[in-house]
């Protein structure tokens, strides 16, 4: 059996009782660690479940799947997961490949940001489609979240932006050479998704959001440091939210009680409701 | 401290082990049991944690929400909700009361249809917006869903469809008498919120989806009895999905890898994909 385990927001604490069980009794444990990352070290989640975990970068994700999946129909393997397992195509990936080679699967949920971000006072149901918004380089600087951002903004809908997380990825030069040299690992901040929003604002024109535009940074949630912050794009955009992991929400039309909510978040204080 | 704890889909054993640790700690634990059901009985709960749990209705949350956060500035309290604690508006209504009073609070996520979702093979940032669809009586129909959905579909996002729960809901008979009688529990299944859309589509017949539009219907997500079945509105109307709790979702355009796990779950096999 192959199971696919969501280990929720923050630490090695946010499994669940029935994620827990399912790690215990797996003869191999990987921990997928490029899509998102925990905010604990590998060594701490080894204490916890008293076993070895084997962590899974992409390359070993799309392309050596085999590492994973051998002997999964005979015995039980773990897959971990920061947050939910459907939070990232890949995992989808991954149940496909087992199910063609009748390794049977079980999926046990987690939080994840996609739901846990109701936190940040907006009303989830209140969310259209979320984007992604990936780094910026010299060459390129993709901007297809913008039209979506518009769409959710004319309806009156707030955005959840998820913001890029780069670990173990080659870099260019290396990769030119042709021997692969890995990158630090970034993580995008609030700060930085800003200042490419309104970037790309000021060069489309089209006035999706501006400066003005009512936000929530939300950093770490679920963890005791989390942080909630509510301001215009402008006002956030030298705040600092500290370590990561960031998301910005972009708010559309607040109702009351959501107004009540982000009042107490309110980059100056809870008087400004 | 006021906990606010998640759940999760199923049973007992989908609670975090950091939820857990709370609800141990508790002095009193009370459990929400209207906007959502965990499909196990309260006294597994109970044996579950060591602790008695109070049963915490509508009334008692909207009328009397004393009761749960007396004292709760001295001693832990525990605030359980079935998936995550920000799925319904009463809830951040629950954390704001005890903002206003001083007591500290702490959140617990878990997971929660609006992200497990992701399940159905459907990609979670391509659904829009979110829609409740209500039991239809007599002489009330409400179809505000309506518009949000042909939104949705307009830009080929998915909608997931919250279905009606109606627990101890007092009969409109008995309000009207003055003394309250309760109806028995009531849970929308995918077959009636499937009626309930088509009838609203004859009578705006604006297109916003038919009967041959692609469905998913989700049963008792995250259960080893879960069912997912993709299929026309018209096919899925009379496939049987068993007990609660039951979601609907719409699609909108589906990509390549979206087809091919939603293949699996074709209601006439697995071959049509």
């Amino acid at each position: 059996m192959l199971f696919i385990i969501g280990l929720g927001l923050y630490d090695e604490q946010d499994i669940t009782v029935r994620g827990l069980a399912a790690v215990k009794r797996c003869k191999r444990v990987f921990l997928e660690a490029y899509t998102s990352i925990l905010l604990v070290d590998k060594e701490k989640l080894e204490a916890f479940y008293g076993k070895e975990v084997i962590v899974a970068d992409r390359e070993m994700v799309e392309s050596r799947i085999e590492v994973i999946l051998d002997g999964a129909d005979k015995e039980d393997v773990a897959f971990m997961v920061v947050g939910d397992p459907f939070g990232a195509t890949t995992h989808t990936d991954l149940e496909l490949r087992a199910r063609a080679l009748n390794i049977p699967t079980k999926v046990i949920h987690n939080a994840s940001i996609m739901n846990a971000v109701g936190a940040c006072g907006l009303q989830l149901y209140r969310f259209g489609e979320a984007v992604s918004i990936v780094f910026f380089t010299d060459s390129w600087r993709p901007d297809s979240f913008y039209p979506r951002i518009a769409a959710n903004r004319q309806r009156g809908l707030h955005t959840l932006c998820l913001l890029d997380i780069k670990v173990k990825e080659p870099s260019l030069e290396s990769l030119a050479r042709g021997r692969k040299v890995y990158e630090p690992p970034r993580y995008m901040s609030v700060n930085t998704a800003i200042e490419q929003l309104l970037e790309i604002e000021e060069s489309r024109g089209e006035g999706a959001y501006g400066p003005d535009t009512l936000c929530v940074g939300v950093a770490r949630l679920g963890a005791d440091s989390q942080s909630i912050v509510a301001g215009t794009m402008e006002e956030l955009q030298n705040y600092d939210f500290g370590p990561p992991l960031h998301s910005l929400v972009i708010a559309g039309n607040t109702h009351v009680i959501e107004e009540e909510i982000l009042s107490a978040y309110r980059i100056h204080g809870a008087a400004q409701g």
